[in-house]
């Protein structure tokens, strides 16, 4: 059984700051759960245009608002507390901070082994590291 | 890209209520993540035993406390909002609701279909529906 704090991960290496966002790296590639597991903060009025070509991810929302485009449609979803999206198509989009950063509880198949940046493209590489 | 807000799902048949929880199903087997992703609430004072043979799951607490016990050790370990468990090694355990309501945000793999049942060892069978 793995147990982790938040709290002892802010500081260290498994929390991450780039334009616009810290995520924070609950679970990675390397505790071979199968995913990985985040918690991402955006800002309120932040904007990321993000394509993960490489993953699929999920993002549930449990505090603040916020919206997503999708870039293969047109179509601006809100986001607020209790809403999911899944990018099962690695969909193309532009994530937007509301009036009230938002915590974002995250999930990526195939799970992020840490060491990733965004590209160009806001994307992740895949790295193997096994 | 999928979209969905938990105010949607409160009352279908996403939401699963089970002695001491109800869940929310997010995310199933059917959406293609390669894991499932749920909302669960374990009220103050509950007493859950749970053994997840077939599954391992990642459990991330966002509001209320309660804590959770290792039977392979005997440790407890305190659960408030920030503190992640993850089942890596199909831990037998007893999770236990503290003095407010827990918001529990839960990954799974491989993926819940959304039809299991928990049997008598707390345990999710393994449900084909490819």
């Amino acid at each position: 059984m793995i147990v982790r704090d938040v709290d002892n991960i802010i500081g260290t290496e498994r929390e991450v700051h780039s334009e616009g966002w810290v995520s924070r790296r609950l679970l990675l590639k390397s505790d071979r759960m199968g995913f990985s597991f985040h918690e991402t903060i955006i800002p309120a009025g932040a904007e990321l245009h993000m394509w993960y070509k490489n993953h699929l991810e999920a993002v549930y929302c449990v505090a603040g608002n916020g919206s997503i485009e999708d870039l293969a449609t047109g179509e601006v979803h809100e986001i607020h507390d209790g809403v999911i999206y899944a990018l099962d198509q690695h969909d193309r989009h532009i994530l937007r901070g509301g009036t009230e950063d938002m915590r974002l509880i995250c999930a990526f198949n195939p799970p992020v082994t840490g060491r990733e940046t965004h590209d160009a493209d806001g994307a992740y590489e895949l790295v193997e590291d096994d």
